[in-house]
C-alpha cells in the first residue's frame, strides 16, 4: 500500500509530468488574469484524467480511488485550482457513470471522460450552505420532461461547463425529496451569474447557475427519483478525498519552495536553511504533510474497498488534509519573509487557493459533524 | 489604564468615526482597484493622525503611544492597509522629529504631521531581510552633501511619498556604520520600481526605491553619523506596536462581521449563532483578541514610560497580536462558509491584509530572536 | 497599572519572600507525602494573606483584587497547591465578609482572616458538576434553625477546615432556590469522605462533605434566602482570577527552572540554552505568560472597579491563564528531558498541580459558555 | 495494509484479550503501589509477546513490525507502562537476536523471548541525554574479557531485569568508538540506583545501572567492536514506533473512557455527549488518533520493507503519535471534569504515563533533528 507498484508509479509520473509542463509554468499568470485554461484541460482529458475512476466502456480510465488521489496530488503541485476543477469534473462525471441510465452514460460520459465536455456539480444554494438537504430548487414532472426552477451558488466551471449535475427537489422537504438531473448547457432558461471575485481559485470561474423554467427530458434523471441526495453525498466521498489530495499537493509545492528559498538565502553569515529553529518548523511541516498523505491513502483505499467506515474516513482525511495543507502552505509563506507576500514567488497564491478547500465539499465544521456522528453512534 | 478617560474616549471615537465614514465604505474597492487614497490620508492628517505622537511645536498631536495604538486599532477596523500606512508614516515622521536637527524638524515635520507630505521608511534591501544591519546602500560624504547609492525593497508608499527616511552605510560594516537620511522625492537619481503584485495591502503601493548618485545636503542627516541603525530600531519599537494595533483592529472587524453573519444565517432550523460549537470558537477568538489588546496596551505604556523592558514588550506584543490577529480573522472567514471566500463580504481582504503584519517591521521569527535575547540575557 | 507603586512592590515582595522561605523548599515533599501544612498557612495568615481583600474592621488586609492576584502569583511560585488553597479560603471568607450579617462577620471573619480558622467553599455535588444550579443539597427551615442534608464533592480543605460555606436549596429548583450557609466543623451530622487520590494538589486534602441532618442556627444564613447562587457566583469571579494567578505563578516557576536547566546542560558541545530552536520555544512561552499576566491584571482591575464586563473578563482571564499556564509548565517539563519526569526536579509536580486549574472554579468549557454568552448577548 | 487479514486480526485480538484480562483491571493499582508485575509479564511471554519480531529458531514469534505495533497498541489499551516495558524488552532482545553471535543468540534469546528472562536497554547516561554518542561508560578489553565502568541513567526494568544490553566506549570519542555488550544481572560490580520517583510509568522500575569493574566474557560483545552506536540506533527505529504504538493505545483507552463518561453524565437536562461543542472535540481527537495510527503503520511497514526513508518515517511516527497521543489523553481528562483528576477514573494515569513517551527513545526535539536532517539532506 505504501510502496507504489511500477504501474502506479507510471501513473503518478504521468500526472506529475503533465503538471510540470502545462500547469506550473502558467499557474501564477492564470491566477492574476483569472484565466480558465480549457485547452489545457482538454490535454489532461486526453491523458485520461477526465474520467480517472470512470468505467472503461464509456471512455474512463478505470483506475482506483487510490490512483486518483495520487494523480490529484501531482496535478495540484502544478496548480491547486486546476487540479481541484478536474477533481470536481471527475466527481460529477462519476455520478453519471455510476447512477445514470445506460443511455445517459453512453450519451454523455465519453465526451466528459475525454474532457471534450466539461461538467459542474450543482448542490449548494444561496440560502442553504451546510444544510444541503434543505435545498429549494424545484424539478416538476411535466409529461416526458422535468421543468427546473432555482438558483445554485458557488458552482465551479459554471458558464463554461457543458453539463450540470443538478440536485433538485421532486418531492417533500428533507433529503428524501431530492433527485439528481443532468442539465446540458444549451437549454432554454439556463443562465449564469457574474464570475465571483474570490480570494483565490481564480483560474476557474465560480458563478451562480440560474434555472428559470429549464425543461429537460425525463431521461436526464440520474438514478431514481428521491435518490438525489444519496447520490450527491456518494459523489462527495470521492470529492472530499480528491480535494484533500489537492491540498496536499499544493502544500507540498509550497514546502518545496520554502526549502529552496531557505537554501538560497543568507542572513547573519549563514544559509537560512541552517537555522535550527527554521529546521524544526520544516520538520513539523513535513510530518504533518506525511500524516495527512497517509491518512488520505487509507480513506481512498476504504472507498475502493467499500469499507463500512468510508464516510467517516473520507471526512477525517478531508478535514485533516485541508486544515494541515493550509497551515503548511501558510508557514511556507512565512518562511519566505517579505517575498512570500509577493505574487511572483507563487506561494501566496497557493495559500489563497488552499483556503477554500477547508470550506468546499462540506465545510470542515460539517466534517466534524460527520465524524462526531460516527463516534456518538458507536456508544 | 484599562478604563479610558473622557479625553481618551474622545480621541478613540474620532478615529472610529473617521474610519467608519471614510475607510470602511471604500476598503473593498480600494483593494480591488489597488487605489492609494491620498485625499483621504490628507483628511486623516487634518485630524492630527499624521503626527500622533509628534511634538506639538511642529504641528504634531503630542499624544501618547497608548493613544496611538488605540487610534490605529480604530483606523484598522475601517481598513488595515490604510491604518498601516498611516502607522508607517508616523514612524518615519517621528524619527525626524525625535532625532533630526531643529532645522530639519521645522522644515519637514509640519507638512508631514498634516499629511500634506507623505513619508516612507527605507530600511530593508533586496539582499538583506531579517539581517537589517547588513545593508549595503552607501552614503558618501562629498563636500556639503552626501551621495547615496543603493536599492531599498518593500517600501510602502514609494513613488507617492514626498519624503524617504533612508538608512545607508556611511562607515564600516555592521550596525555602527549606518546613518539615517531624509531624502526628498524630487532629487535627481531617485527612481522607483514597479508596484509589486501582493497578496494584500493593495490600497498602498509597495515599490523598490532606487538611488543612483542621489545627492542630498549634509544637513539631511538625521541624528549623528553611525547612529542610523539605533534610530531605525528606535522607530521600530513604535512601528511594531502600531502594526500590532492594526492587526487587532482588522481582527475585531472580522470578528464582528462573523458574529453578524452567524446571527443572520440559519441552518437546520436555527441561527448558526446558536450553535454551541461555533459559540465556543467565538469565545476563544474573543479571548485571544482581548489578551492581545491588553498586552499591546502594556507595551505601549512601557514605550511611554521608557521602561527597561520596552524592546521585549514591543516584540512580544507585535508577535502575539499579529499572529493571533491573523488567526482570528482567518477563523472569521471560515465562519462565513463559502461567502467568506468572496471579496464582497470583506473578510478575505482582512485576512490577506493582516498576513503581512506577521512579516513586517521584523518578521515574527525575528521577534522571537529579540524576546529570546532577553530571556537568555537574564540568566 | 503596569508599573508597581512602592507599596504594591512591598506587598508583592512580602508574598515572594514568604513563598521562597516556607513553600518552595517543602513543596516537593508535601506533594509526595500528601501533607497539608496548616502551620505554614497560619504563618501566611499572620502576614494578612488569609483576608487579602477582606475589610479591615474584621481583621482583613483591605487590599485590592489586583494586589491579590499579584500575591497569589508569588505564592504559587513557591507552591501552586498551597497558593490555591489560600485563594479558596479567601474566596469563602470574602463571601462571609461581603454578604454575611454583621454578627456573622464579627464572629467568624477575624479568625478566618488570620487563618486561625480555615474555610472551604462547598458548591459542587457528585451529580452536578458544570450545572451548579442543579444542586440538590437541601436546607429546611425548622424554627430558629436550618437543617441541611446532602453531599458536596471535590471540597478543598474538607476535614481540616473549620468553616464550610455551603450552597443549599431552600426553595424551588433552579438558581433562585439556592441559599448560602456557614456550617461550622463541629456540628452534629457533618462528616467527610476519604481523601481523594488525585493527579496533583496533594498538599491539600480533597474530600466529600457529607451532611446528615446538620442543624445550624438560622443566623448562619449568608445573605438572604434565594441569593445563594448569586453569592456563590460573585465569589467565583474572584476565585477565577485567583486560580488564574496560581497558574501563572506555577508556570513562571517552571519556566525559570527550564531556563536554569538549559543554562547548565551541555549537548553537542554547547549549552542547551544556546540552541536557537529551544530559544524560540522559550520566547513563545514567555510571551504567552506575559499575555496571560496582563489580561489577568485587567480582569482584576475590572473587579476592583465593578466594571460592567467583569464576569466575562474574569472568565477570559481564567480560561487563558490556566490553559496557557499548563502549556508553559508542560513545555518546561519537556525542556528538562528525562529529568523533567522525575519528582525531584519539581517541574512535573507543577504540571500535575496546574492541570486541575483548567477544571476548577468552573471548567474552561464553562468559561467558554460564559464568554460566548456575552458575545451572543451583544448581537 | 489497512484491512487486517484473518491472521492479523487473530494476533491483535490475542493481545487485546490479554490486555483486558491481565492489565486493565490492575493498572491503576500497580500505578498507585509502584508494582512491577513480573508474573504477568511471564504470561505475556508465554503468548509470544517477549519476542514478537524475533526469529523463530530461538523462540521468537517471527512476526512483522506491523504486527508488533498493533500488539503494542492493544497492550497499551490495558496499561501503557507495561506495554512500554514489553516494547523495550523486545528492542533489547532483538538487538541480541539480530547482531549477536550464534552462541549468544542460542544462550540468551530463548529465555528472553519467553520472558523467563527480562532485559533492559542501557544507552543514556547522567551527563548525556540527547547527545547519546557522547557517552562515557568504558569497556576495556582484558584478555578474554571486557571490563566495564560507568553509570547508565533512566534504565527501565533495572534491578529486576536479568540481561542488560549496554552501550560502552571501546575506542575513540564519537559514535564510532562505541560497542554493545550483553551484561548479565549476576556479575560482580553491577549495582543499581534507587527506584526513581516519577510522574508516571510507576508500574515499572527506573533506576541507574552502575558498573564498577564489571567483568564479562568477550563473547558477550554484540556485533563488532565500534558498531555499538549503529546497533543501538538500529534498535531505536523499532523502539520508536513501538513506543508510538503505546501512546496510541493509551490515548485510545482515554478517548473511549471519555466517550463513555459523556454518555452517562447529564447536565442542563441532556447527556454531555449531546453537546455539539464537546462532539467537535471528540471528532478532532478521533481524527488525530487515526492520522497517528495510519502514519505509524506506514513507518512499521517501512521497517519491514527496509525502505530508504525508514529512519525519518520512524522519527515522524514517533513524534506525531506521542505528541498527539498525549494531547488526546489530556483532552479526555478534561472531558471528565473533576473526575478526570481522580486516580480511580484511570484517565489521569494515562496522561502521566504517556507524558514520558514524548521524551523517551530520543526526545521529540531529537526527532525533529532527525526529520530535519532528511529535509536538508534532500536539497
Amino acid at each position: 500500500m505504501f510502496v507504489l507498484s511500477e504501474d502506479e508509479r507510471a501513473i503518478t509520473e504521468t500526472a506529475r509530468d503533465f503538471a510540470m509542463e502545462y500547469l506550473a509554468p502558467n499557474a501564477i499568470e492564470w491566477d492574476q488574469t483569472k484565466h480558465f485554461p480549457v485547452d489545457v484541460l482538454r490535454k489532461a482529458g486526453a491523458l485520461g484524467m477526465g474520467g480517472i475512476y470512470i468505467n472503461e466502456d464509456v471512455g474512463g480510465s478505470g483506475l482506483t480511488r487510490l490512483d486518483a488521489v495520487r494523480i490529484f496530488e501531482q496535478l495540484a503541485i502544478g496548480c491547486p485550482t486546476i487540479a481541484a476543477y478536474v477533481s470536481i469534473h471527475n466527481m460529477a462525471t462519476w455520478m453519471i457513470d455510476k447512477f445514470g441510465s445506460e443511455e445517459l452514460r453512453q450519451q454523455w460520459v465519453p465526451g466528459l471522460a475525454s474532457m471534450e465536455l466539461l461538467s459542474s456539480y450543482c448542490l449548494t444554494e444561496p440560502g442553504a450552505g451546510s444544510d444541503a438537504a434543505a435545498l429549494s430548487t424545484k424539478a416538476v414532472r411535466d409529461g416526458d420532461d422535468y421543468v427546473l426552477n432555482g438558483v445554485k451558488q458557488f458552482i465551479s466551471g459554471a458558464g463554461t461547463s457543458d453539463v450540470y449535475v443538478v440536485m433538485a427537489r421532486t418531492g417533500a422537504s428533507g433529503a428524501k425529496g431530492i433527485s439528481a438531473f443532468l442539465v446540458p448547457k444549451d437549454v432554454d432558461g439556463l443562465s449564469f451569474g457574474a464570475n465571483e471575485k474570490k480570494m483565490g481559485w481564480n483560474a476557474q470561474p465560480t458563478r451562480q447557475v440560474i434555472m428559470e423554467d429549464v425543461r429537460i427530458p425525463a431521461s436526464n434523471l440520474i438514478g431514481d427519483e428521491g435518490n438525489g441526495f444519496r447520490i450527491a453525498m456518494s459523489g462527495l466521498n470521492g470529492g472530499r478525498i480528491n480535494i484533500a489530495a489537492c491540498s496536499i499537493g499544493g502544500a507540498q509545492a509550497a514546502f518545496d519552495k520554502a526549502v529552496s528559498y531557505l537554501a538560497e538565502r543568507k542572513a547573519f553569515g549563514n544559509r537560512l536553511l541552517d537555522s535550527q529553529a527554521l529546521q524544526f518548523q520544516l520538520a513539523d511541516m513535513k510530518t504533518e504533510l506525511e500524516a495527512a498523505r497517509t491518512l488520505l491513502w487509507r480513506a481512498a483505499a476504504a472507498l475502493d474497498d467499500g469499507s463500512a467506515d468510508v464516510v467517516e474516513l473520507c471526512a477525517m482525511a478531508k478535514r485533516f488534509a485541508t486544515d494541515n495543507g493550509f497551515e503548511v502552505a501558510n508557514k511556507a509563506l512565512q518562511l519566505h519573509g517579505g517575498y512570500g507576500y509577493l505574487a511572483e514567488y507563487g506561494v501566496e497564491k497557493i495559500v489563497r487557493d488552499l483556503r477554500v478547500h477547508q470550506i468546499l465539499e462540506g465545510t470542515n465544521e460539517i466534517m466534524r459533524v460527520v465524524i462526531a456522528r460516527s463516534v456518538v453512534g458507536n456508544v
